[in-house]
């Protein structure tokens, strides 16, 4: 249950010595083929890292060969040497692979501002192209975390083919961290406008659908490779769903293992006008902080609820606004509603339901409360 | 130095029983002519409370005799009865002072979703009525402080009239406090079209630019009333001069009083093709908490500002960003600049100045780090 899952993919993941502890931090994702579509999205942050920039050129022909991940360095804000870096990166790896550079991505998670280690990162590439296995699916996803504190893998089975999948982030918490990186694959036969089709959608409601503490990363990267190696042109609703299914199972392991959360939050707003207004609503109320410390003090403020909705242009008339807490209609008609004594915040997960009454759209989130933990971890991480 | 500094005004503050603590917790500012020229501005929250929905009628023809005050309770999300006891309370001022409910505004601060005890109220509207002084401006500055430390007054002498004012908000850190209240007063002569103006252009520069936690209550208001006592018709420059120095004083306390900050950071953006974009980028950072629970680190991650300011949509080019950090230039042109090891981030005072090298327009935003007093008393408050 990872990336090497599917048929026609190897990989590996090894210390090559970027990071100074001696962890693993360089992963390689190799399509063994007969086909190389290929599928990718890439952060909508303007400050986007070499490897964002290189990467976006790779794709442009719905085609890849090969991903390298490095952790211990995110290669961001380093200027034209450090797109070179990236390049001489791909470079090595085509030259191993006997491939076009052109047809490797590069992805990156660490610090940003600091060059990356050369030497010690090619020669890191010739050893990994040793070590290139059917099933090097889980060294791949320990060698791309960082403060993950758990490797991060998923897959499905649909009617003759397989999806798999890995990711990194803790929680989307750490944006310098290049927080998400995700590779999936499948030996299922897909064009690359079908890769990318599935991609999107997927995104929409899995990763798009997490939003820790709302920063977005220099570097984050999600990639689909498809194989073709299992002959089967799968059916597009049972891909998708499958699909779906993985990326959304990898997103709900980024918050499970946020950095410093004391709750999983759940938010989903439901009878919006569109889905677009549903997930707006969601976001915003997943950024308030007010609410997350809230719900860090186990109190089902509702009132930071509310307040969070009605800075939102979703349409709604604020009077009718309800909102539920773990299964208590604590807000009804945007007034005091159940007894919020009634409700219980002592375990870790959270659902929070927001009731518009404008639509029949709806919409889930994912995000975690804010903690002494997180300001622990996020204020201490480079000092 | 209050709202009873200009001639014209008589106020007071005292303790009626809202609050159970004893504190004071009611205050009333009356305008007493001859003009009463008046100017507001509310939330731009959609779930407004009880007060500010009636509040706005009564501005509407820009006119004002008074402001009541409560603290103690936010009367928000409190439906229809909540707004029969912001006209009851209007009605009940108007009563003691010989005017028309409709030419009293109200304000409320404190918890959403609980109505006032009304009968305590209205006895304490009776009681301060017969208080009111010429020298009542500190009373009513107390008495609308929440979480608040120290009561917010400032003023500015013009020629041949002053300006005074109150503020209540502990740093804009608790929207459901009804955070920010402000009366402003003035002897000059101004019409009611003048107020609204220079009124709107102060908002622009003072409390519009304070951004403590991108959260936004349902009760802010800010009232500007001119009573012409001076008989000065002040010069519009030197009136919005002193005006906006009036309200800066102010929104820079509320900072400074922000619950749990341990730094004040000025945001300043520069060389930005348009105020608007100015702007938009120091609030993004602002908001970001990831760069804020740096700063609470000592820790001038300037990673987290960049990749912040490339979250916006303003016009830059991203290879173009510097980011100073008290004094030190820690990224230029995008990539690594001075030692961050330069940066002395051990005071209370931290400016950051983003170059966007866009154009000639600039803008400065005040806000606080992210710290666990911060978590410790928004998590803590209400349970």
């Amino acid at each position: 249950m990872s990336v090497t899952t599917p048929q026609g993919f190897v990989a590996a993941g090894i210390a090559s010595g970027i990071k100074t502890n001696g962890n693993k931090d360089l992963a390689l994702v190799v399509n063994q083929g007969p086909d190389l579509s290929a599928a990718a999205v890439f952060t909508a942050n303007r400050v986007a890292a070499a490897p964002v920039h290189y990467s976006r050129t790779v794709i442009a022909d719905g085609q890849a060969k090969a991903v390298v991940l490095n952790s211990g360095g995110a290669n961001a804000c380093t200027g034209k040497a450090g797109y070179a870096d990236t390049v001489a990166t791909a470079e090595r790896v085509a030259d191993r692979l006997g491939t076009q550079a052109s047809d490797v991505l590069v992805c990156s998670t660490g610090l940003i501002g600091e060059r990356l280690p050369m030497q010690t990162l090619l020669t890191g590439v010739d050893r990994i192209n040793e070590q290139l296995t059917t099933d090097g699916g889980t060294d791949a996803a320990e060698a791309i975390m960082t403060t993950d504190t758990v490797a991060k893998t998923a897959s499905a089975s649909g009617t003759g083919y397989s999806i798999g999948g890995m990711a990194k982030g803790a929680g989307m918490l750490a944006p310098e961290l290049a927080t998400m990186l995700v590779v999936l694959t499948t030996d299922a036969k897909l064009s690359s406008a079908q890769a990318e089709e599935f991609l999107n959608q997927a995104m929409r409601v899995s990763f798009n659908r997490v939003d820790a503490d709302g920063c977005m990363s220099t570097n984050d990267t999600v990639v689909l490779m498809a194989s073709g190696a299992s002959s089967v042109e799968p059916d597009a609703d049972e891909f998708q769903e499958l699909l779906d299914q993985v990326t959304v199972d990898l997103a709900k392991q980024l918050v499970a293992d946020a950095e410093g959360a004391s709750h999983e939050i759940e938010i989903t707003v439901v009878n919006a006008a569109s889905e677009e207004d549903a997930e707006m609503v969601a976001r915003t109320v997943s950024r308030s902080a007010l609410f997350k410390t809230a719900i860090f003090g186990n109190d089902p403020n509702w009132g930071r609820v509310v307040s969070a909705v009605g800075t939102t242009s979703a349409e709604f008339d604020p009077d009718m606004l309800d909102v539920t807490i773990n299964g208590v209609q604590v807000c009804r008609g945007c007034a005091i509603g159940e007894p919020r004594e009634n409700v219980d915040l002592s375990g870790r997960e959270v659902s929070v339901e927001i009731d518009l009454h404008a639509g029949d759209h709806s919409a889930t989130l994912w995000t975690i409360d804010l903690t002494h933990d997180y300001v622990e971890e996020n204020s201490a991480y480079s000092s």
